[in-house]
């Protein structure tokens, strides 16, 4: 490591060591405060760099990567409000447990609250949204400042991909020059020869970082296991899981050894892959859980974090049965309150201790357990069935959202990533999104559920693999992020864009304001009339809009079979698409209810 | 007042009391938690709502507005990362002390922390950045509840333009029902009879508050004063100062009782208006300062944030003088720490402080204080005649950048609200815009003086005016608050929109960066390609591209005698830019020393 002066060593210093600790990729958006850090990036073969020029893009960017792949991403801006354009998808990385390596350069000590430009207090910028945050020392060519700049670089990646893994800050104050320019004498030329631990660091990490898995309470599970050998009706609830936590070898093993039914939300990564092969794993709850007399479950296993569903939490909530929630940063996600019991431990490692304890058969035909489960698979064929029939009788027409969502799904090529909005994408997708054996992976922003950042994320998770992307999002949050879309240029990324375009904030019509006009329309749906084609042109995108769903699903296979990326136009009726929600929800219903 | 359930109530008591504070415009973005204050703004017949759809633009639009009025405009948003969206205006806000009244939805106690959708931790979300936070009880039926709410409120207008203007955060707690539907008995019959002034508030703000000025401490002004009256080569110094406080008249007093020359930068609320007729105040200064042999000053007054002038606050650096800085907050606004006196007081205040005491008449022709004038005046005459040489040679063939701002400011209708954003059109205009008579508000965001937000900034600040609205941006700060354009047909603004367009980052031209390709094109420049006609196309704005200098002044007529928004893109080159800036610099330097 040589380096022309100090702030191009501290710079060249600090990627050496992510990379060595195992940073592929940083998102870095433009400024000159940053360029120690930028120019050392640029450099460095082991790290792919992507440039994203508004730094609220490229923090979801980077969200994305890291949500995708559950490794950190790091990010690096300027000083000044640069910094704070990161904070929602901060915030988001820590409520979705994302890991994500903030670094905000920052001005030298002597000009924060001074008056200098660009300068603002980046101290503790994200408040306790960060697993952890340090400012780090002013760079120096000193062996034990470059160690503990080695030493920080390696804590951050431990702390950003930990137990709880999240958005980690790093404040980084450089002096001028900032550029690698050669000023002689700053480094001394002994400086390598005499602390070359500090200057080349390892071979490999400074400091090697292992980290534990929890493993739960022996006696906790053996009780545990117990109360769902002895349950009449119980039940496994998973809840949005990232890819790196959801395990399905593990939770396939509890579910062959217990024979329980899964509901799996859309983000849990186990309604879709391997697990939903001949195994009882459900999708259509959300339409008949609150059916007149369904009964209520026993023993409930909770994974992941609160499911989309309002229906199955209210179901959660109303049934008089053990609930045990699992999760290994103790963090007790259950807001309705009604949990028994917590366990604190990886939810892979609680499965596959629950399996390996269960050793009575459950295969006994007459069992309540055998009802209960014939029960769910009863009223998800009949559910499945009611969306079948009003997928076809929409297939001209305004499209029904629904249906716009079960197409993506059912026709979505394996693998693939599928990124779903939110408001309404994300719950259409949970009810309209069928169980299959293909391996999808379906993503949301469903820790803070902002429809900020939406196309930005997705394109970051996009980045990180080869699986084609797929993005339906809604016209707000396509608006929102419509920045976002330079990435697909700049960071070489491809996408089939589904845009489902009801003009405005569809979701307000499920709830009771819609009785208040004015100001429900203005100031709620808030309809734009945008014309989304001129966006598609600026970002030089192919453009489609699709007529009806025959003309979407066309579309949507072309789209998967192109280079490029399209984006597919679906306009719908916000206010029609919830009636028809409701009227499947009343069918099921009632055909769940006529099959007791 | 009388509300069908107690959130109603709640949202209506507030906006009722801060209509009676004194705000008469809010800014509010879609959503469900801020249900009960977006129909309480839209109820009231006081309070102006503009409808924002994406938060970040949405605080910048209100910033605007305040910046421009020094009044506090409401900004109301819903729980989740939403209020994160605001973090970058509220940072800006807080540097340029700006009100900014921040009213933020958030879920009810017990789902904080909870796993609860959208729920994220709200609580001194800005941290340092604003001057009050307070969490809000939550809403309830009770006078003594109700009246701390009036109190909040009040109090929340009060610090928001107190002697530190600056944002100021209200969190607000609300649990469903959020909409105004009847709950017969939550809000009891009897409680407007029992708590009038609870309910109903009072004639007026509910806790009158006046707010002090700041004056100087008289023996200091004493010494002051005597030290401009015996000074050779006195000198007040404007930086950045907001429209309330710039107080021409009071600064016109003291440059007429001293005859001291006066640097005003164009974000001073000096340079332009009345104070420049007959007066010396000067804003070529970034062009001659530096010239050889230039004497240095031996007493300054300097007024206002760090000047813009990178030139000018080196020449202050460098000077041998007693340098008296002048600032209400107390916040010593002075980054190359050589002031030698703080007085905390109001600018205006001082200013006529010191003009009530200096009695000699500083006419004398021959004296060492009139020389000093003298050659700023010629200095300036040089400057500007060289100025008119460069625009006119300019006038065919690609723009030069500086030409640009020199058209945009001597062309502006009187009066005109013209906003100049970061970071090239600011430093354009602080050299190229000469000072004029006429009333132009010059605004620009110098607190933090990022390029994020600049547009909705600007929208926000002519939609407080009917003066003519002009903003001057470059094409990375265009792109990246394209979505604050939407503000233009949702908030019925319109605006004359220059847009100077060298395809990435220009002011890394200037910066020692600029040697070291790569990584200086890809990471620093970062050219996008975007054809910007596509984005006004988006917004139904008419876009036209000046193919040269008279083409752009015919536009730029042409669009400020218009009714609507044009774009006008002018496309320059900021490398070429750069280099015609450096060799106007050299000659007009040639020619100062040349004078002596």
């Amino acid at each position: 490591m040589t380096a022309p002066n100090r702030a191009t060593l501290w710079g060249r210093t600090l990627v050496d060591e992510l990379a060595k600790g195992g940073v592929t990729a940083a998102v870095v958006s433009p400024g000159s405060r940053s360029t120690p850090l930028t120019v050392a990036l640029a450099e460095h073969d082991g790290i792919e760099t992507f440039s994203v020029l508004d730094e609220r893009s490229a923090a979801f960017f980077a969200l994305g990567r890291g949500r995708r792949t559950s490794e950190p991403t790091a990010l690096v801006c300027t000083s000044g409000t640069a910094a704070a354009n990161y904070h929602p998808a901060v915030v988001e990385a820590s409520q979705s447990r994302v890991p994500l390596l903030v670094l905000t350069a920052d001005r030298p000590a002597e000009l924060t609250d001074s008056g200098a430009n660009q300068t603002v207090d980046q101290q503790k910028l994200y408040g306790d949204a960060v697993r952890w945050y340090k400012t780090l020392p002013e760079p120096a060519p000193e062996p034990r400042r470059l160690r503990s700049l080695r030493v920080a670089a390696d804590r951050a990646v431990a702390k950003t991909t930990g137990s709880n893994p999240g958005p980690v800050h790093l404040n980084v104050p450089v002096a001028k020059p900032l550029e690698p320019t050669e000023e002689p004498g700053d480094v001394p030329d002994s400086l390598a020869e005499e602390a070359p631990l500090a200057v080349e660091g390892r071979d490999g990490p400074f400091v090697r970082t292992t980290a534990g898995r929890l493993e739960p309470d022996s006696a906790a599970m053996d009780e545990v296991a117990d109360a769902l050998e002895s349950a009449e009706r119980g039940l496994v609830v998973a809840g949005p899981l990232n890819p790196g936590v959801s395990d399905p070898g593990a939770v396939g093993a509890l579910l062959d050894a217990t024979g329980v039914p899964l509901l799996a939300d859309p983000l849990s990564g186990l309604r879709y892959g391997s697990l939903a092969t001949d195994r009882p794993v459900f999708g259509g709850y959300d339409s008949y859980l609150d059916a007149p007399d369904w009964p209520d479950p026993d023993v409930v296993l909770r994974v992941g974090a609160s499911p989309t569903s309002k229906v199955l939490r209210q179901f959660l909530r109303d049934a008089d049965a053990r609930q045990v929630v699992v999760d290994p940063a103790g963090d007790w996600p259950e807001a309705e309150f009604t949990a028994t019991d917590y366990v604190q431990a990886d939810p892979g490692a609680v499965a596959r201790a629950l399996a390996e304890r269960v050793d009575s058969p459950r295969a006994a035909e007459d069992g309540p357990e055998t009802t209960w489960r014939r029960r769910f698979e009863r009223a998800e064929a009949s559910y499945w069935d009611l969306v079948d029939e009003a997928t076809e009788s929409a297939a001209a027409g305004t499209p029904f959202e629904g249906a716009v969502l079960s197409a993506v799904v059912s026709d979505a090529p394996d693998p693939a990533t599928v990124f779903v909005s939110n408001s309404m994408p994300v719950r259409d997708c949970d009810r309209f999104g069928r169980p299959r054996e293909a391996d999808l992976t379906v993503l949301g922003n469903r820790g803070a559920s902002g429809i900020d950042g939406i196309t930005s994320t997705a394109l970051g998770a996009g980045s990180a693999t080869d699986d084609p992307l797929v993005l339906v999002t809604g016209d707000l949050a396509y608006y929102h992020d419509a920045n976002g879309l330079l990435s697909v240029a700049r960071c070489g990324v491809d996408a089939t864009i589904v845009l489902i375009n009801n003009d405005g904030g569809g979701i307000f019509h499920i709830l009771p304001i819609e009785a208040f006009d004015p100001p429900f329309t203005e100031q709620f749906v808030t309809p734009h009339g945008l014309d989304f084609e001129h966006s598609a042109d600026l970002y030089d995108l192919s453009f489609r809009r699709a007529t009806d769903l025959d003309d979407f699903a066309a579309a949507y296979r072309e789209s998967l079979d192109s280079e490029g990326t399209q984006v597919i136009e679906v306009r719908t009726d916000g206010e029609a698409s919830h009636r028809r929600r409701e009227r499947l929800h009343e069918r099921v219903c009632d055909r769940v209810a006529a099959d007791r």
